[in-house]
């Protein structure tokens, strides 16, 4: 049996079943693969939906920030998060305006975030979200120090009660559309990175190594 | 004076204000340059964040689905919606781990989200749905029927009280460290389109035209 994440009332996907799953592989290569993350939360009963970046360890979602940001605090005063990572992998063209659609896969993480204030836990997830935007950079830069380790803030996630929902392959047209004179298919979609662009203040014998990410 | 959308406590910057603009012409560009956004909203106090596809008619933002679709009926019941758009830039590489960022546009939008049920407004939005995956895409093929109309929700979100947040440039790497053997500098990430993947049941003699969005 494959491993699953929890499934619950509120993480089972309503609407195109068949596109959701719960598998905990699927789930974790869809936040590993998204730069940034949506988190959503509401304070007061009004919601706020902030982008951030995240970085996962084994089974728990680390995000970070200043000491006073907002989305932070409300998450560690005890209100719950959802958190949507999301790759839109093309774009779906069918003949008929009501059957064009995207080549998605995105995941949602729902629960409560706290603390981390174990120094080796927090250097870590520090670690991770450096090296989540480029591979390998973590490495090759300089760690935080105990100023900078005061003033940042990491909050841990538990990738717990989750789900995945993936769309993938040609349009659906409706039988009737297909000897339409309109062409049909997927355009893919990719994020790739362009040439660096060196910090104006870079000496010049600093040279950089392969930067490709994507 | 420039045309700025409603400035609320809730829309107002707390961290970065030097990041944060209200001008009506930053937050419609990047709402119509980003592909999806991220729809954040409470049920039970219970925070749920969804992506979807939008578009843009002058200061109204349309979003659509199935007539069961659990986001569109919590809207449309009358809870608060933040929609949140962002586009990354490219990766902000300093000498220190602490002074890593991303180049990014966000835009946040509050508010409440109706039915649009006047027949013409529906179908321009449902036609700016489809032009906002692919310019031109809702003159070439065929447009809703009576049936998908139904089959059809389309709500509208003012873009009213809103926020947009931009950071650009090159790392802000503390003084100490710029003499640090370190690459620091800016990766900029583009999407693109790739080759079309015609569907399995196009007929031979239909073409397509220039299909590159980006």
């Amino acid at each position: 049996m494959t491993d699953q994440v929890r499934v619950t009332a509120r993480s089972t996907a309503l609407r195109h079943r068949e596109r959701a799953t719960y598998e905990r592989s699927v789930v974790n290569q869809v936040l590993d693969e998204s730069l940034v993350c949506h988190v959503g939360f509401a304070v007061d009963g009004r919601p706020f939906v902030i982008p951030t970046i995240h970085a996962r360890i084994d089974d728990r979602l680390y995000l970070h920030g200043a000491p006073a940001n907002h989305m932070l605090n409300s998450l560690r005063g005890g209100v719950e998060a959802c958190v949507t990572a999301t790759l839109v992998d093309g774009l779906v063209l069918a003949r008929s305006a009501f059957r064009h659609s995207l080549n998605y896969r995105s995941v949602c993480v729902f629960g409560y975030a706290t603390d981390v204030t174990d120094r080796a836990e927090k250097l870590a997830a520090l670690d991770a979200l450096v090296d989540h935007v480029l591979p390998g950079r973590a490495g090759r830069v300089r760690r935080p120090n105990e100023t900078e380790l005061l003033g940042t803030l990491v909050l841990r996630l538990p990738v717990d009660e989750a789900s995945a929902k993936i769309r993938t392959g040609p349009p659906a047209d409706h039988p009737e559309d297909v000897e339409l004179d309109v062409w049909a298919g997927v355009i893919p979609l990719r994020i790739i990175s362009e040439a660096a662009i060196p910090a104006p203040d870079l000496p010049s014998h600093v040279s950089h190594g392969p930067f490709r990410r994507m």
